[in-house]
């Protein structure tokens, strides 16, 4: 039984059916394809608005071709302190940004904070060129505690980063979760509270590997992200495979039904942890991550009957249990009675 | 007609299977999977050898990963003048390599020579630290201008390179053609003629996006090379699809059943021309692309009669023609017709 | 009455005066002049080691020039959270090893702390190449809080890194002023106790522009560090004139006399300030700099009588005094005399 | 007798006095001393219309600093193939420009050409986001075969540059020596013929480093190049005495009178030289640098008299002799009649 993460569930069978259509006959390479022509439509319906969209393989290069053309490389991207860009990327954001500062804060549930992150703006350059200069401001939605931020906590921040001139980035490799928990539109998360570029997840929601920069306004950061995308290699020559796997997810709503029963699962999965005597929710469920505590041999117990998870680094007692589209309601079930 | 380029055609249907059939449960992320895991021992035997694979999702990223490693910052690599390293990946190696020079040579038929090799490289550094420092010789096989390298004009140039301590890498995006070119083993044409590192492309020959970074001896280049691959965003978390595609390609020699009908096509092509009264080939044909002079005139009307090629720029007269897999006897006759 | 910094008093008429003696005939550009080259032997005598020197005219280049050597791009560099490498030098490191991360560490009086520096190294790199990877330490001595390392602090420091195979560096922008507070010869606080490059700082401490790296064994990083200070503008064409600083801060001690002279005065600041009834010291005063607390009013008031001096940012009450070998003992008293 | 290069001579007494007297009391740090601030109108003054200045302490870094601003990382900097920026340091703008190609152009006598430069710009972009793109034109004023540019060269070098929406920068290492032979005003060799920017060298011609960016018109650069001084450590925190430095050489017009002087001595060599039987000059002689061929037995017989200077790298028969302000008629009297 896999809890470890949901990319090491496979793609399902709709993504792949799309892949498996889309190797139909020749298409014009590097992102002038059909299906790759189709997204900024696409994404511009589904977003309520028309934006731009760079479709491209990895959460990690859409986060850092966002974020090095919103960073000069003197500039500080603020983020939270447990920020996916800050811990496990291996300096990505450093390298593509060529020597931006990542700037870590703290933050209740994963959560940036207004205040903080003002008071962090604020105090950052106090001292001109001798400082790096706030330049960008990052958020993960879902967050990498498994929470979720609402409109008005994103329109908080993003009044906070505006006011000084930074733009809003969202990092949304798990962006449908977040959406499905939330019961809110797409556009209502995102450009309608402010965000200026989101990374869309699709790989850890069931695609082979499909993520897309999506940028809401600023054509003026249009040519460098395309620049940027060439020139580290993720542009790929035949990106209709990518696309294909992004338009299928929005078929019907696919995308949402795929996070919306992960989600359920995380639920189901928390409630029984909630109802456990000696477990707990280390942090609100709030899309399709759990983390829970309980006694270190508990876990490693179930460890031992075959379930795999993630022992949290640096936590005994905590362990953190990721669902996928792909988790059944059975699975949960054994888990949980596993458990007691 | 598409001659455009080989990397316009379809995945080939059994790379594709290959595709839909790891899609089965779970598998562990980030190059941790079975195919992954696999790759290894597969590639090992292919060329003879004991090798490292790093498998990852464009020739763009597989040369520059490789050729970071190779060359500090302050390096020249040394190239041929069309080399796609330095004319087509919008300055990618300079990019990873924290500015790297690269020193492009002449060479006829779009191949390095040793002579011209031994003097650039002597002559390149010959005011110390004022001067760029040459780092690692890549050649690409099969040549931007259709050629390939025998393994004697590999060994020459390795014998140049490894005399001055400098490494050879191959950028091998179409390597399964001249591999069936030259109808010699792999190993003959790589680390036994002195190649140290190739990049193995097998998107341009029937993948869907699917290439690897094979090391001959040197693992101490290889945390190096993870590290860039985990850094630049080239780590995909299921590369298990990646993967599956190597190893799909080395079944029963798929890789050069594919590359063997590309090249019987161009040899096909390059023949028909050969016989036109007022077309000439403008570089030997000795894999899979032909480049043909003709009239100006002559493209325009091929061009307005649907078919699909690239005019050279700065060339009026010149079409690059490229066969894949996907070209059928028929699609090249239809061409010759229309050339007539 | 400057107490603003070290750096805003004149150069010592010493150093001067070898300057206008170096101005005499022609000598070899880029540090291949007599006074360059007597560099080696004598820092040699004075670390009673043999060492390597490579002049540069300001300490960003010296700490860069060698933590870039040390770090590889996805590496991570330990140091203090007050470092001036990560607070002072606009992502200078950043900039010169493409991309590396500092990583913050909190510690009494500005001195880093063995066991923190242990758990910090040690939980650092537990996700492999998805995170960064710690490369070096870097410690500061004179610290940015006006404290001095032990030889003793700095060899417990040293064995922690050093069994975990990183390199120690120091930035010595005020190493005079810490050797001067110690008592202890260079050799003691340098490479006797771990060092393995140390920044050796001399614009502060009277000359007029001039540092040095100075690397304690390891001829291999020469090399790399000879590369990265030309390919950062940093090899001066006449650097006689800056190697001729280093030279005269040598004889007779030149160096440390001057750093006494501003660490009495320092003193003499910090028993004055020890005795006043409102105004009390913030860390130790441990070499040239005293760190005051006292009501806002009474710094606006002093600032007012024309004395110059830090606020720090974001304390009201507190101010960062810096004595030089130009303070007077007169200066001292005059201030001491305005605090009352 | 010295003529390897003009930064083996010695600083000028009048240059040193400037240094000396700028010792006096305290000074702001870091270019907000008087003197730096003084440049600004200084250097208006001289070139008839309002500048920005920014002082550093060698060229190298000007260059460096300047193009990396015009220059985003996936940028082509246009320069002659004779370029110091390409073949003097050790990849300085691809360091500074995070990986920009330099494209270096042929041209006679060390001078770029209007239509090779319009046909290098039109050629390298057209496919667009697959090549680097053209983004700034640089060109050296002398250029490195010891000739100058009149203004109407540089005039139609700007236009080709401007049209195409790049901007034009001098490296103005030697410019002194330039202006001095074309009789022209620096306004008239700079802006009026449409350099954008200028690295104003005064090292080579007296100084003992000093160097500036002098930006006409573009405010909107300065922030970015005042961040990368900064940075990469030139922003030297006792700026003053390099200011002082720049400050001395326009008062009564030093600069032009040391670069005179230089020229002249380079004249009367290029006499010497052109009346002899067996040796004649390889490039016009219109600044300081003297290019001589002749046997390469006498170029030996001279080095073995005593006389000092650069024997051409892959040329045996080819000398550079560089003339300075300290070059005295008797010096190349003595050279001549050792030539005889």
């Amino acid at each position: 039984m896999n809890f470890t993460s949901d990319n090491e569930a496979p793609a399902h069978p709709d993504i792949m059916n799309a892949v498996v259509a889309a190797n139909e006959g020749y298409a014009t390479a590097y992102a002038s394809d059909g299906f790759s022509q189709a997204l900024k439509e696409r994404f511009s319906e589904l977003f309520e608005t028309e934006c731009h969209v760079l479709p491209l393989a990895t959460g990690t290069a859409a986060n850092c071709v966002a974020l090095a053309e919103l960073s000069p490389p003197w500039g500080a991207i603020m983020c939270h302190e447990r920020a996916h860009i800050h811990n496990d990327e291996n300096g990505a954001p450093e390298f593509y940004s060529a020597g931006a500062k990542l700037m870590p804060l703290p933050g209740e549930n994963g959560r940036l904070e207004p205040q903080s992150l003002a008071r962090a703006i604020d105090g950052a350059g106090v001292h001109g060129v001798h400082n790096v200069k706030p330049s960008v401001v990052s958020i993960t939605q879902e967050t990498e505690c498994g929470t979720s931020y609402t409109p008005d906590a994103i329109r908080a921040l993003a009044e906070v980063s505006h006011e000084r001139g930074l733009p809003l980035h969202m990092d949304g490799a798990r962006f449908a979760n977040a959406v499905d928990f939330l019961s809110c539109s797409p556009a209502e998360t995102t450009w309608k509270a402010g965000v200026d570029v989101l990374s869309f997840g699709a790989t850890k929601n069931g695609a082979l590997t499909a993520e897309a920069i999506v940028v809401f306004g600023h054509p003026e950061w249009l040519e460098g992200m395309e620049r940027r995308r060439k020139r580290s290699g993720h542009l790929l020559s035949k990106m209709r495979y990518v696309s294909a796997q992004l338009l299928a997810m929005l078929d019907d709503d696919l995308w949402l039904r795929l996070a919306g029963d992960a989600n359920a699962r995380a639920a189901q999965l928390a409630a029984g942890i909630g109802r456990h005597p000696s477990a707990s929710l280390h942090w609100p469920v709030e899309a399709n991550e759990v983390f829970m505590k309980t006694e270190p041999s508990r876990l490693a117990a179930l460890k031992e009957a075959g379930f795999q998870f993630h022992r949290w680094p640096g936590h005994d007692d905590l362990a953190r249990l990721v669902c996928s589209w792909a988790t059944s309601e059975a699975d949960v079930e054994r888990f949980l009675q596993a458990l007691d």
